[in-house]
């Protein structure tokens, strides 16, 4: 098991990575454990899981609530269930609310264990690649408003992540591999070296290999755990985060949030970023080829849909980096470095549009 | 103009407290103006108030939501509709709420954007004594659930206050004298010296007084801050802002949150608390007598509902305080030094409910 400790602020909580942790009753009473559990997980995750943490937890008043799979339960009528469900069992301040699936579970979870009573406690077992990498560090949690993804949400760090590879086992092919174009966006917004090592270690990644996938889950963690514990409310560098999400988050909007995996369309707005990246005279082919040829390897290779070049210029402005009418892109200044900027010609950005949507 | 600076981790914002600061555009502008402006109000407040307020912030692009006014509205669908006026009208991270109105408003509004893309900045300009003295200070923001006030919402703090005491003019008498019972709770909790200047002025803080207002607000402010600097996330000495809360909660709720003034049921819970206070030896009858007739100047004497000892209590287990199960209360141990304890005896708290509530 390797520990990672993200240190934010006055707060520190550890992500622990490694195998077979949802059978450690010892670990979980350490880390996830309080007088009042109230666990959030999913309909396909239940039946696999749930029972699992339930007998590690058997001192424990726990309840559970189940909410559908599936992007679209990121609602405002999920959230208040919960609320419900944590009021109806008198839950107090000393409550812990734990996350078993993944981003969306997560999202939905922490997001309401942020305002229950204005913040109760909050543990994570993600289930899936993508919640591994992605919401394990940053405190990021959110629902869906029908006019844009993850426009309603809060900052609440976890008090600890239980990142269990084991139960990666499960996860649908589809799944992991959207899972792996996070990993990927670490290697390409600030570590060249991690890029190297990921175009070696794909098939692995792929086959599921437990000691390969604890490796890239602690070193992606690493990354945005340093990237946020230097700007945590991302006025800054934080939203490198984001490299490939606007023009994924268009994917998604013009697919009505249902289509496509919220990694699929990281993967292909990547593309989208290069693509771009070289019109702009930033990168150049060989660069181009090399992320093509990775991304190919991890199994993201969807088209986007084609929606229009306007259209999708048009879900890119609900994006939450437009500041002051323009919407900012993340583009890439080479492999492992990638910039922020609200400087760039439309043109190009047309170009690029209509090359993926039109 | 009295200004107060509130420090709060890296974040400090200031109170300004004075006369007939809504007309003044150039403050306004400097302390309230974005490009974009969603101001809530109420039915009552908007139309003594709302267009002098959108006079003065003729540059920016304004948007208003007009709330019934009262506790009710205080409500999940109220916020979601706020959440809506946001996104319909392409409302970016770099907006700003303003709130003007009470504490209602000032609550709903401030959640709504304590939780806009994860945190929008958000101004208020009280209207009320209540929301002068007790919003102001300490970033608190909630809706209520069903099954409790407040249960629901953020700490969020404000990048200003405006605390114009020319509004207070068309109050109506009770919400006056229900903001005075949260004046005279500043007193009662760590300030004799205030609470005698306080029985001294009763009189002329009911005649709204201009400058007794100005120093009594800025006093209470001051307070708040300086509590809340030290504890904010409410780990332990900021609790004893609750002091008469825990009962007051328990008349609103046994009156469906509708009959009281949010003040007058902490006036109520004042007395009661400095009744099971004498009850357990902690202070004296000549004690109990100064803070009866204070709270009498000020127009509290509203007798609770009589709901029975074991309902009220029954409410009160609903409180945030409550911890391990025990509810525990805030006492006096004096004028001027209150204390947070689960240590009482059973028996007493019993005797106070009975002589309330039976």
């Amino acid at each position: 098991m390797k520990i990672l400790e993200v240190q934010l602020g006055e707060r520190a909580y550890p992500i622990l990575i490694g195998e077979c942790l949802l059978d450690d009753a010892a670990l979980l009473r350490e880390h996830a454990a309080a007088r009042q559990v109230l666990i959030v997980t999913d309909s396909t995750v239940a039946p696999l899981y749930l029972s699992r943490l339930r007998a590690a937890l058997a001192d424990c008043q726990v309840v559970e609530a189940i909410i559908p799979v599936g992007e679209t339960s990121k609602s405002l009528a999920n959230l208040s269930r919960l609320w419900d469900v944590l009021m109806a069992n008198r839950f107090g301040r000393d409550a812990t609310v734990i996350a078993l699936g993944g981003g969306v579970v997560g999202d939905l979870a922490g997001f309401a264990a942020a305002c229950y009573q204005r913040g109760i406690d909050f543990v994570q077992v993600p289930t899936t690649l993508l919640a591994d990498v992605d919401s394990s560090v940053g405190g990021k949690t959110a629902i869906n408003h029908p006019g844009g993804k993850n426009m309603i949400g809060a900052f609440h760090q976890p008090r600890a992540v239980i990142a269990d590879v084991s139960l990666l086992a499960t996860l649908p092919e589809r799944e992991l591999c959207a899972g792996l174009a996070e990993v990927i966006k670490y290697g390409l917004i600030c570590d060249a070296p991690f890029f190297g090592w990921l175009e070696a270690r794909l098939p692995r990644l792929r086959a599921r290999d437990p000691e390969t996938l604890i490796d890239a889950i602690h070193r992606c963690c690493a990354i945005k755990a340093a990237i946020v514990g230097r700007d945590e409310r991302e006025q800054g560098e934080r939203a490198l985060l984001n490299f490939g999400h606007t023009f994924g988050h268009a994917i998604e909007a013009a697919t009505g949030y249902s289509e496509w995996l919220h990694g699929e369309a990281v993967g292909a707005g990547m593309r989208i970023a290069a693509d771009l990246s070289q019109r702009l005279g930033l990168i150049g082919p060989e660069e181009v080829r090399r992320i093509d040829r990775v991304l190919t390897a991890a199994g993201l290779d969807r088209q986007p849909p084609r929606c229009g070049a306007g259209q999708a210029l048009d879900y890119m402005r609900i994006d939450k980096k437009v500041k002051a009418g323009r919407v900012r892109l993340i583009l890439l200044q080479g492999i492992g470095h990638a910039v922020l900027t609200g400087d760039y010609a439309d043109d190009a950005l047309d170009a690029t549009l209509k090359a993926y949507f039109d």
